[in-house]
């Protein structure tokens, strides 16, 4: 049986990585929390909002998140705002959702308040 | 003569305060850096895009940032990616632009590397 996404690691994604089929999104989708599949236009990303009060709190956020991120080789795109903290992933190289971007979001998860 | 942007400090701002006229968006806008008017659909916005190597120096960025909006009481949109960082300023209360996300735009550039 596969570990816990949150326990496992990103690995590199070259062009033409494939992405993963809607089955394997859905399954995944299951095991994280308030994390929603969107259409992107040309791609799906995975997103999730944060919210909390002031500013502070999301500043926070980003601190906690960026190690993850470089430590996994994997980036979100982060937008903060007063009050709210929004995370997208979705890889770049192969143009939609890869096993990579569910191990981040496991892994931010892990950091944010419920 | 009135301080240069960067000294000055915003002034709280209930809803209904006026927007700037437009001369003067243009005239303190001539005072800032790389910085763009845009039309957000219902207001005017204030945005800047910093690009650099990586994504670390983008959380330095917000970093840095974040001291100055709590200290002016007044917080720009932060959209963090790899590589890039774009700052969105606006004024809630007054739909649109004020002397406060010139200020703050001023103060912002002090610190981001031109």
């Amino acid at each position: 049986m596969a570990a816990p996404l949150a326990e496992r690691h990103c690995v590199v994604c070259k062009p033409g990585t494939p992405t993963l089929p809607r089955e394997a999104v859905d399954t995944m989708l299951g095991q994280l929390s308030d994390w929603a599949v969107i259409d992107a236009g040309d791609h799906l990303e995975l997103t999730k909002t944060i919210r909390f009060k002031g500013f502070m709190p999301g500043v926070d956020l980003v601190d906690a998140i960026a190690p993850i991120a470089e430590a996994e080789g994997h980036h979100p795109d982060l937008h903060l705002s007063y009050g709210s903290l929004k995370v997208d992933l979705w890889t770049h190289a192969a143009q939609g959702l890869t096993e990579n971007d569910f191990i981040l979001a496991a892994k931010i998860d892990r950091i944010t308040p419920s």
